[in-house]
């Protein structure tokens, strides 16, 4: 397809398509947003990304992004050290913290095992969680992936792994979402919820 | 709601959800994308803002973003000069190229007056558009506005500003797209449809 925009941006739209699930007509609209930003926020746009990817790194101990060597929740001294609760992504550390009930420590593995797209454990940071746990102190490890076959085979696969360490490994419970409705809830969570039922 | 990230990647998503359609949550995950971009992509993404601000603006004469002081189509020797297609985004010049038909030349007004929005006749590249008729040697101005009220209302009050120096106005054609299915069409189409027969 022949360009009918400035070469400038053409590239400019080119690499917003390239950002996962925006196509070319998004890409085309964020790049004539940002070509209408008032004087100095499209600078402090570019300015974002380069400060963000120079300072942001991941923590020496649990792997979640962080700007220091090891993130504030590792350094906190309020934290429960006997509790590791692992999850995929470091948003998913951000979705727990919300609700400010889990007061232990977690371990990021940055994705899930994945034979189809070529994502074995060594893609991952098993390695690190496995000597944080072979290191001693912690108790119990909580399993907070996705409730789908790879997050369980991952979850499955580092039970193995850390169970010789006498170390307690749980997951999260499965069932109706709450304030969602039983007629929605498809078959599979059903039958979740139903294995998973608890005396009242 | 407090931070979970680190204050640049913090800073990193809240510039990306302020872009136009792109949520919180959707914000967080272009960001997750380019801190994991190979090295070098990001800046070159940086880049691509800073560059697209830098170079793109206004061509002098139809108002179409371009790179150089009259656009590409304007400095054209093989386009018609006689006839003037009025739209109101860069990205509907694009548009009506990519069918390859028309062969005039363009007017881009930057918006549609909005008496909501705020938006009058000076906020829009209307007096420029005038300028360009009374200059002389235009036959034909077609209006391509969307066929909603806003367009219409700016193709109206564009319409009576440049009859006077003795140019057609006209407008394109309202009806069932094409490929489209008669059982689809909403009722204000179909009535512009039947308003708009032609004989066959």
């Amino acid at each position: 397809m022949a360009s009918f925009f400035p070469t400038a941006l053409e590239n400019l739209i080119d690499k917003f398509a390239m950002l996962p699930g925006i196509g070319k007509k998004s890409a085309q609209r964020l790049a004539f947003f940002v070509l209408g930003l008032p004087e100095g926020e499209a600078e402090s746009f570019a300015d974002a990304i380069i400060a963000a990817r120079a300072t942001v790194h991941t923590c020496v101990v649990c792997q979640n992004l962080t700007d220091a060597e090891i993130c504030p929740i590792c350094a906190s001294e309020k934290r429960d050290r006997s509790q590791i609760c692992v999850v995929a992504e470091p948003r998913d550390v951000a979705s727990i913290e919300r609700g400010r009930e889990y007061n232990g420590l977690y371990h990021v593995l940055h994705g899930v095992l994945s034979p189809l797209s070529h994502i074995g454990p060594d893609d991952l940071r098993i390695s690190e969680l496995v000597s944080r746990v072979s290191a001693g102190g912690v108790e119990e490890v909580i399993m907070a992936l996705n409730p789908d076959t790879e997050g369980e085979t991952t979850s499955m696969y580092i039970s193995r792994l850390i169970k010789p360490f006498g170390v307690k490994v749980t997951r999260l419970a499965y069932g109706i979402p709450v304030g969602s409705n039983l007629e929605f809830a498809d078959d599979a969570t059903l039958q979740r919820a139903l294995e998973g039922r608890v005396e009242m």
